[in-house]
């Protein structure tokens, strides 16, 4: 059923079913043994479980039966764990049991070798048009801790449920948790996912109401596009955030054109998270702390934080990392600075940072802190709020106190701990319990959960969903004639397939003769560049294939001859030069995930080296498209730097846009490379263009 | 004694002093009291106490002297912790008893007010010519774990003392211990730093045997020259680890040069680190992660890495971490993964990272992890283990007890766990007590300390002081006469300032009348630029006071007129002119800090933009301007890319290393910019420059 996900009765099955069987149980029980029923049991399963094995009667007290057609009962659930060659016919007994629900345990199918693709065809065989859906191969299953439900076969220790939900691509992370310092409530491992996969749990997971927050942990996704269709909708009401692994296998295949090599699979990975409204994060730390600081902090919506420490040098490492994640330093108001200056000696100098050790000089440190925190946290300048104190100084009273005390007065501010020390990881477990502050081991983490938090709060929850730009004067069925027509680099037709998206291109002329092509240049007005085309020209400047700035028939008709004569052009392109401008480079391609893409970034010789470029799902909408030019440092320049003269803006983005539509109307256009175009004060030109089309139609 | 450290005997007195004095020690003991005297029994100090307070007759026992003077002895340190008023009177009368150490705890000095001012002044006054060297103010003092010693006033935990040293400039730090999950041995807070500072502590510790490792927390240094030197001859023989914080306030001066605003003060610091071979560390989870592998792990001197992972997407991460780390992936010797092959199921393909999991499918998973793991380990392909494990799969055996096996094994190569869970703080306590293995939070800790543990072992430790480069054809008499002559930024006479260094510079001649100027543009030779220069043409570009490519005598007159007439001009430039090339820039700077620096990068219009440079205090190594070189990213465009040809290396090289020179030889250049420096196949010259002379000489 491509394109819907399945309807959430029979995902249910999956986490809260009301009677499994386990197929291929063990009877080997006990510490080390891996039993999904002693683990299911001890995990607190309510509902009823109904072993199969052949050459048991019992395992732990419960009856065994010796085939899936012997059953009593229809379970909701299938668990599957016999070795691989004989779960086709076991998928086929199921489905002929109408057990709707499958999750197959066993590994070593199409991920190994040719005996494990064919057994994988085979259960996929038995599978077709059944009805009946598969979770895995090569999974642990599903945990779920609200219901008391886990198909693990590595023990589960089962806690109060948190309203998280969890979905990743190997069984460790659900068996340890991907997010270590908080609870799961729902989790699955989706393993292979030859059938159900990452969009089918996320969208279920998305209409959980005691979900609040969603960690990921991806590998690969089969359809990037069904995945930010559903994540889309997903993230207007919940933060979903993901682990991507795998970064550098990305961009190792060699490509052809400058989007094939710049826009690298990690780099679309990154674009269509950001369109999907989805928080990409780097590492497992990182996850832990902005999960938690969903789960404990109320929504952030300014960036103004305030710092109240208990050392100076903390406030100096807090301001370091305000910048390093574009967090504001608040300004204190008038009234709060007045009111903290009456409490310190009278050299004393609040602000923030505020460093509570000075005016605690000769006073009960707890009180004087209580009172400077309070006032801070009322400030209307004031957005959130990171305390720093230590977990081995003693002040008379526990750091734990302080903290629980501080989380009393929060209301609708988040407020996050730094606790350096020893003594940390103990506070943390033990404040967190009320889930109202977040406390983490660095400023730079802290700030960094808080960052994620504004980012979500203040322009992903509830956006709307933005339409593709509305463009004029397209004319898509001449497109589609020029793409017909040739095959692997198109020749000069590349500018003709440009104009037909209403993208300006430089004037230009195509002929095989010198003499023509000195006739040509003055139809076209001097000053012009001659360029050879052909399939062994494909990098034309590395061939000497460009010749630029001719200035009369004579140097033309000169030019092309040489050209001719020198290289192995098919063709000559005489074509109006310009001079000036700011060289950029637009492009577009088709990702095997994510499917049309488009590029922008700087152009010359710094294109591949500097990489500074940015990537979005294409068609883009016109919010997009503002976004791709504005993230680039090149934007700066753009803008207008010293002694340079402004792009024209609009023009380049309404150029970016067509391009755009181009590539995601015509599937055959594998790669195209705009390179450069030149930006003026008013207008930009494409002047050499590159279009590859792909392998099949 | 400015260049000089103080005598190891004088030091000692700060952190193993036989005898004390506690000069304005409270009568208030017990919980949150602050008492030195009680923290410093309660630490175990085996030494003699005299408590000055002229109201008590006993604290805690310990008999009291009213002042100073009446002391029975003269104790080898003083600790004063009076009120701010009385402070320079009770310095005066320390150095009168010839007391040669003091630690000042009280604040409220030149760091506050115009009366902390004067009373600084007062104490410094009275130590003149005593002797008597002190370490504060507003400091907690010292810690000595090993011979049982704390200045604190904040209690500290005394545990087995590490090998390990700390010096930071917030008491914080050292009560709560910077390196939290490592031990302390000697530690010391160097408060305002007025006497003694970070470099006469580094220069001690660097000289205990005890220490094998040294942690920095710094904010900012005086006499950066002076810490470079000592931290290049202790790094040497020990890692010397800083978090140097407040980068974010670092640049923000606005500057009149490219390479003042290229070269903001964190810049500074860390190309300052690295030429004296001190590690910089991002926060203070790295530098906990950093000193914990110095601590327990063998050298590491290849970067071949073995990942030995319970799960696969586990060992994905770790693939991810050597890249953003510059670790390789091992390959594995054939003996090994013939080996490893015969462990697995038929299907089980052996490799790096190296998933166990398959390979343990109904086998005991201890027995063939232990043997997976001696097989990789002893593979003459690897130079260091990480293994991945789960802190609550339960695997028959504790993962902890895994690890201590691991450990028993491990001799000479680094052998580092990633364990994920909730139980991984205990299991990194347990096991990290041996002192042979590194737990890490996360795959990418683990593999950031290893690359630094790496760093260390293959380019720091051992090696050999450079001398700068040795150069031939300089004129610094000839420098100095061209800067005693002008003030403020240089005209036309910087183009012979850098002739006299023997730095190419594009032929040129000055005068104020255009008819001259078409004659020089003559004697000069075709093409020629004309410039104009003057007190109100800093940035000449951009007040269109530069005319390139002029290729007639009438052409030169009529820029040379119309320059005059049109901009601020004083007088003109007359200026061979040169296409082509690749743009760089090179610059100076005399830094507050660290003195003269020099700069290279990108140049043209990316040149701030892209910040693409690197920098080096002058006078350079040949090594190191080397590394300038090879360490921007423009490098790779310089080296020569698609259809552009390398730029001569060695050329740019030498106009780099005279340009160190120029700059450490004269401290009046405040600031100077080459550029554009324009390098060529064969060459390079300096088409354009400017120097700006210090406010004094």
């Amino acid at each position: 059923m491509p394109g819907t996900c399945p309807h959430r009765d029979l995902m249910d099955r999956f986490f809260r079913p009301r009677s499994v069987a386990i197929i291929g149980l063990s009877r080997t029980t006990g510490e080390g043994s891996f039993n999904i029923l002693e683990n299911l049991l001890n995990y607190g399963y309510p509902g009823q479980v109904y072993p199969v094995n052949p050459h048991a009667a019992e395992i732990l007290g419960v009856p065994c039966y010796p085939c899936v057609d012997e059953l009593p009962v229809t379970p909701d659930l299938a668990i599957i764990t016999l070795p691989r060659h004989l779960v086709p016919g076991v998928v086929g007994d199921c489905a002929r049991k109408g057990i709707k629900a499958v999750i197959l345990v066993t590994q070593g199918f199409a991920e190994t070798d040719a005996e494990g693709i064919r057994l994988q065809e085979e259960f996929l065989a038995a599978l077709a048009s059944s009805g009946t859906r598969l979770l895995g191969p090569n999974t642990l299953g599903t945990v779920n801790a609200f219901d008391g439900f886990s198909s693990s076969f590595t023990p589960m220790r089962r806690a109060d449920p948190l309203p998280t939900g969890m979905i990743c691509q190997t069984g460790f992370f659900l068996a340890v948790n991907l997010a270590p310092s908080v609870g799961l409530g729902l989790g699955v491992d989706v393993g292979n996912a030859v059938d159900l996969g990452v969009v089918e749990f996320l969208d279920y997971l998305g209409g959980d109401d005691r979900v609040e927050v969603i960690a990921l942990h991806l590998e690969g996704l089969g359809d990037g596009r069904r995945f930010c269709e559903v994540a889309s909708e997903v993230t207007r009401h919940k933060p979903v955030l993901a682990l991507k692994t795998g970064r550098s296998a990305a961009g190792a295949a060699a490509a052809g054109s400058h989007t094939g090599s710049l826009a690298g699979e990690d780099a679309v990975y990154d674009a269509a998270f950001r369109q999907a409204g989805v928080l990409r994060l780097s590492g497992v730390d990182e996850l832990d702390d902005v999960v938690k600081a969903f789960l404990h902090l109320p929504p952030l919506r300014g960036n103004r934080l305030a710092i109240v420490t208990a050392t100076g040098g903390g406030g100096i490492m807090a301001v370091d990392a305000c910048a390093g994640h574009g967090i504001e330093v608040a300004r204190l108001s008038g009234d709060t600075l007045a009111a903290l200056k009456a409490i310190g000696p009278p050299w004393f100098e609040p602000g923030n940072p505020m460093d509570v050790w000075p005016a605690a000089i000769g006073k009960p440190y707890p009180l004087v802190f209580a009172e400077i925190f309070t006032r801070i946290l009322n400030d209307p300048n004031v957005d959130a709020v990171l305390c720093i104190g230590g977990a081995v100084v003693s002040t008379g009273t526990d750091l734990a106190d302080f903290i629980e005390a501080a989380a009393a007065l929060q209301r609708d501010k988040p407020v996050v701990w730094w606790v350096q020390g020893q003594d940390a990881p103990r506070i943390a477990a033990r404040v967190e319990k009320s889930r109202k502050v977040a406390v983490y081991p660095s400023p730079d983490r802290a700030v960094r959960a808080l960052a994620l938090l504004h980012r979500y709060y203040s322009a992903i929850r509830g956006r709307r969903p933005e339409p593709p730009a509305t463009l004029e004067g397209i004319d898509a069925l001449k497109a589609r004639e020029l793409l017909r027509r040739e095959a692997g680099y198109l020749g000069p037709a590349v500018f003709d397939l440009l104009a037909a998206y209403g993208i300006a291109v430089a004037p230009w002329a195509a002929t095989a003769s010198p003499a023509e092509a000195g006739r040509l240049a003055g139809v076209i007005g001097y000053p012009v560049a001659v360029k050879g085309y052909g399939a062994g020209l494909v990098h034309k400047t590395e061939r000497g294939a460009v010749i630029l700035g001719l200035t009369t028939r004579r140097e033309v008709e000169r030019a092309a001859a040489d050209l001719l004569g020198r290289t192995p052009a098919e063709g000559l392109l005489v074509q109006k030069y310009f001079a000036g401008g700011h060289e950029v480079i637009l492009g577009g391609k088709q990702d095997p995930q994510f499917g049309p893409v488009v590029l922008y970034g700087a152009g010359g010789v710094h294109t591949e080296i500097l990489a500074d470029v940015s990537l979005g799902l294409a068609p883009l909408s016109v919010a997009e498209g503002r976004r791709l030019l504005e993230e680039t440092r090149f934007s700066r320049i753009l803008a207008g730097t010293r002694g340079q003269s402004p792009g024209d803006q609009g023009a380049l983005l309404d150029t970016l846009l067509r391009l755009s539509r181009l590539i995601a109307d015509h599937p055959p256009i594998a790669e195209i490379d705009l390179n450069p175009v030149l930006v003026f004060s008013q207008g930009c030109v494409t002047v050499d263009a590159r279009v590859r089309r792909g392998e099949e139609e």
